[in-house]
């Protein structure tokens, strides 16, 4: 793995340009070591609650609390379990509480440190203490670094559905340390390059030709990873100073996400078959499969998407998936439950082709049935 | 009492200009039976969860589902325990399960029937189900329909303090009804008076004599009560414009609510021997009493807010608060507690005169606890 030196290697900074909230996202490696640094330059606040979980506090916590520390900061730690089923009011209430415990004021902060899960619950707790508490968000995965870290949304679960309960909140400051995605699976690292090959697809076709010729070298962990991070950020940072309560255009972000939570409900959001970016990874390619099917775009469209993610090691087909056969009944049952249904009909991203994402808010769900159990019956191998 | 006829008595509409967030609070006799009608023009949604508790919905659950029905519009209540101790995650967390089972979406609504208690907890309920949903305020008692229903502020309280977690969550529509208040005992409509007059001090010299010349007709229940409701919704309304998230002026609306707060806090938040209203009748009193001992305005300015309040039946005075005695060390200590506390230093509202309230954030600490053990010390007996 090519080394990154933190010395030489320059920190971008994308501005998400929200007026009186406007903040800045960092991206570049070592930044968890002067944390305390970036904060205090922008911060008053001299107390701090950092929110993690079992699995990245043994990782990044020291560094972090000793950064802060030299700032004069006080920090107090707050560690969950790690995992999904942490998303909950369950866990959310003890953090709140922990949270006004530790006398956090207008000026002070909660951090975020950690992949989405720890991002959404601490982003929520931040959202309600004090009606609204200022928050940090220090992601550890690539995933949160390119989308759940940025944009405001928070949340938890309830048993309901995912995300029904949260607030918008956004952060004061992002500060996405690429150093610390050398800790994570191989499998982790491509659910979140999902996310990225995601804003190529809904509006950059440049962005995703680059993707295609530069994927090895993100995945190697040089500048080109940093480069991909940045252009995620700013693709999203777009959208979100567009429309930051998805009353319009940030609803393109659910590109590949309709099919996806579907599929992540429909295998019990179990990780050992499926993980986020690994739904949204075959939901982006069956969007494109259902867009030409409905003659919106060509099939040589969806067969060049699916070919990148194969090739980053993405699945793309349901068959992948590990486990019972899933059946198109139970997949339109969830995608019916899923939160995104506008009085009873179906809205899905679907596009033109690579690039040229749209809402449809009128997508007969007889043609989305049809068109699974078609998928499901030709025995959905690749090059089926 | 002075009966209202709801068909001839005109119903007031206050605009709250919160662009587009921007509602109309309608003040009036009768809005309850008419509340399918004026929600019906203003929102598309066909279903609604209505929460209310189990003094209130006896009352008027009925009429309120009869006429949503009338309009095509599906009910759903929720019926929480009455009083303060219903403002708790153990009381919010199954009411967000009830109205996301209801299936609410985003067009749909939730609404709030009673006093402050519901309206605070329905509130943040709506902000956070859907990271936002609608919300109508139905509030009645008189310190809802002139204070908490307008503005925007929403939550429960934590074992460490009152209103410590919340969103600000904006009404799409704020129905007074007038009548409701005929139900109320004299205790509970003098506690809400005493935010009415609170308007008149803060900045409108001309309504608090308007109010001590005209106080016996708004306790009767003639056009005056509608009247004092409507300028008392029209002041608030101003100051929420100005400052929604009390970055500044917002905070003059906490007008003899530090002292306030440190008295419920001091009598265990006792319903017999204090409520909220009579903490600020006492807490406004103490306001204008310091500020005339620190020399911003003459003490004949206090004396006439004591007159006023103590006409109207409400208490002035630390020593009329009924059980054991308090100290002047326990209500500092509750002072340092109040959310209020700005990096250790005291926020409080004080006054040049009656309608001249100003905030002052640097005030002694030390001339505060000499003021109340004074206040104590002289018996603190009317004209003492």
């Amino acid at each position: 793995m090519e080394q990154q030196d933190p010395e030489t290697t320059p920190v971008r900074t994308i501005r998400v340009e929200l007026g009186a909230r406007a903040y800045d996202i960092l991206i570049g490696p070592g930044l968890i070591g002067t944390a305390g640094l970036e904060i205090a330059l922008r911060l008053k606040g001299r107390r701090m609650a950092i929110v993690s979980d079992e699995n990245v506090a043994p990782l990044y916590l020291a560094p972090l609390v000793e950064s802060l520390t030299a700032q004069g900061i006080e920090a107090t730690p707050v560690i969950l379990p790690a995992g999904e089923k942490t998303k909950s009011f369950e866990h959310l209430v003890p953090v709140v509480e922990s949270i006004i415990g530790a006398r956090i004021e207008r000026n002070d902060a909660v951090i975020a440190l950690g992949g989405g899960v720890i991002g959404d619950l601490a982003g929520f707790a931040a959202g309600i203490v004090r009606r609204g508490s200022r928050f940090i968000q220090i992601p550890t995965s690539l995933l949160a670094q390119v989308d759940s870290s940025v944009g405001g949304k928070t949340g938890i679960n309830s048993p309901q559905g995912k995300n029904l309960v949260g607030v918008f909140h956004q952060p004061d400051l992002v500060l996405a340390d690429t150093a610390a995605l050398d800790s994570l699976t191989p499998r982790e690292f491509r659910a979140g390059y999902a996310e990225v090959a995601k804003y190529g697809l809904i509006d950059r076709p440049e962005f995703f030709a680059w993707l295609e010729a530069h994927w090895r070298e993100i995945f190697s962990g040089g500048e080109a990873r940093i480069e991909a991070i940045a252009a995620s950020c700013a693709a999203k940072a777009e959208v979100v100073v567009a429309d930051e309560r998805e009353n319009g255009r940030r609803a393109l972000l659910n590109l590949g996400h309709t099919f996806g939570h579907a599929l992540e409900a429909a295998t019990q959001y179990d990780s050992a078959r499926l993980v986020h970016g690994e739904g949204v990874s075959i939901g982006m390619v069956l969007a494109h499969r259902f867009s030409a099917r409905m003659n919106l775009a060509g099939i040589e469209e969806a067969e060049r998407v699916e070919r990148h993610l194969r090739a980053v090691g993405l699945p793309t087909r349901i068959a992948e998936i590990p486990g019972p056969a899933l059946s198109a009944e139970r997949l339109m049952e969830a995608i019916a439950q899923d939160k995104k249904v506008k009085s009873g009909q179906l809205t899905f991203i679907l596009t033109h082709g690579i690039g040229r994402a749209f809402i449809a808010d009128d997508v007969p769900g007889s043609e989305v049935l049809s068109f699974l159990t078609e998928q499901l019956r030709a025995g959905d191998a690749p090059g089926a």
